[in-house]
């Protein structure tokens, strides 16, 4: 059986086309800013004739993860800050151009759905995926199955706030997760400290992991800007615990590619934290930038076939 | 059918014997802080012998509520720092002392289990019951039950740090949620600031209540111990929101006898840090102290009967 699933990003739609566990082929288009809803529905169609072409028969269902809120029962996509769209009936267009079952996920829920079955969560029934990239969003997976709250919105680990009367965040708080510990949060706060020490470095803003290779090796600024990241980020992964008791914690994102300069001091610091319960395991996502375009094809598998 | 159900706390366990939607019988004894286990197997016993008394009929099943760590699907009482016990086989003794089935559950857990089916959170799948009294813990109910987690150790919402590097608490760690906004700490707080100031009040303790009203009345020192407990439990409410999305909040425990003094105050606070979705509604217990007992009955009406 032929599967298609897609990914939307704000900037890049990524895609992968499965005949039962071979990846026939991986695609990526770039998003449609101007007219992101269009944009997606041709990535989708093209896929669903390249599918047919490479395996000679047609796709039998489409999987599509988006960002923002997303109501899975209704397959509606609620709202994009970035891609600008409100309550747009995806499922329905989607269904409708490709003329097979459209299924329809979070992004960052659907992530942790390819994680919780070909990733790194493969093992466990509960667990936590926190996705660190330009925002920090997670996805709690409970019994197997991504959990989406009451409203879809469950998994905002990025908006709780660590440092109360902290640092303003986009979302009109002050002190969130995400305003110490993303990616984007790491670079930016490096560039603004370096500028106010008028150090050579000033001018060019470095990349996050550019960040941490200049922590270790013993950069003062970029010391500061990581050791408070990390404290953070071990400040929003206990609270998680505390609340959800998940069996494992899954990290993913951009800047898990830091590897164990991210885990090995992450999972002391949560450790610490944990005064009187063991902490859970961490571990780095396996499926990296393909976790959400997996989880996709699982969505599309899950559904109930004509 | 008659059903047995307890609630143990540390100072009294509550029980009811319910005949249907009927209580016949509601009845409480001293916990016993030698022997804990006997004295709550002893209490069971007894009230099988009153059940079949007042019925006619033997008791059927018995629910047991228990406090600190709890692994229900084993029926082992893991942990209770108050009550001094460790990995208890109390399902099993349980079962043997009433030759009848036996449920165990979690304290908190069990009160949500109550008050999802009979009390404040009937119309809502997924909500939150924190229970405040002396100490601050919750129950997520996800899908109508209570989740407890990988290892059952869900709901600790008490131990969310929301002042890092505050005051101790008992855990170990600084700037826990009950460490501010517990019935306990706010009565701490409010005698220690009264007994700095050197006012009248300084030598008597006033209980939570109390010092609530007080703040209602204008008084200084009550009013900002009471405001600091309302901006940590809205902090700490507004990172469970943000993490699990729950449909409906109901508070419960001694503090929500408050009322409107407790939940208006709060649900502004809730809204105020909620910046980019709606807040959950914020509804009183409707079981009040026999949320547990209440849950404790529903845990034995659910046993598969021989």
């Amino acid at each position: 059986m032929t599967l298609i699933g897609i990914d939307v990003g704000g900037t890049t739609m990524k895609a992968a086309i499965v005949a039962g566990a071979t990846t026939v082929a991986a695609e990526s288009w770039t998003t449609d800013q101007n007219d992101p809803v269009g944009g997606i529905l041709d990535f989708a169609a093209r896929l669903a004739a390249r599918a047919e072409e490479l395996t000679g028969s047609p796709a039998a269902a489409a999987g599509i993860a988006l960002p923002g809120i997303v109501d899975e029962p209704t397959g509606t996509a609620v709202h994009s800050a970035n891609l600008g769209w409100r309550n747009v009936p995806i499922l329905r267009l989607a269904t409708e151009r490709l003329g097979i079952p459209v299924a329809i996920g979070h992004d960052v829920r659907t992530g942790g759905l390819g994680e919780a079955s070909l990733g790194a969560g493969r093992g466990a029934d509960d667990f936590l995926f926190v996705a660190i990239g330009t925002g920090i969003a997670a996805a709690l997976i409970l019994r197997g199955t991504p959990y989406p709250g009451a409203l879809g919105w469950s998994g905002e680990i990025g908006h709780i706030v660590v440092r109360p009367d902290g640092e303003p965040c986009a979302c009109g708080n002050h002190g969130c997760l995400e305003t110490y510990a993303s990616a984007a949060a790491i670079s930016r706060r490096h560039t603004l400290l370096a500028a106010r020490a008028a150090t050579p470095a000033s001018s060019s803003p470095v990349p996050a992991e550019q960040v941490i290779a200049l922590a270790a090796s013993g950069d003062e600024h970029a010391t500061t800007v990581w050791n408070e990241a990390l404290d953070c980020l071990a400040d929003g992964l206990a609270s998680a615990t505390l609340l959800l008791d998940p069996g494992l914690i899954v990290i993913g994102g951009g800047l898990a590619q830091a590897g164990a300069a991210l885990l090995d001091p992450l999972a002391s610091r949560l450790a610490d934290r944990l005064t009187f319960r063991s902490p859970p395991p961490l571990l780095p996502s396996e499926l990296g930038d393909q976790a959400g375009v997996r989880g996709a094809t699982l969505l599309a598998a899950r559904l109930p076939q004509d």
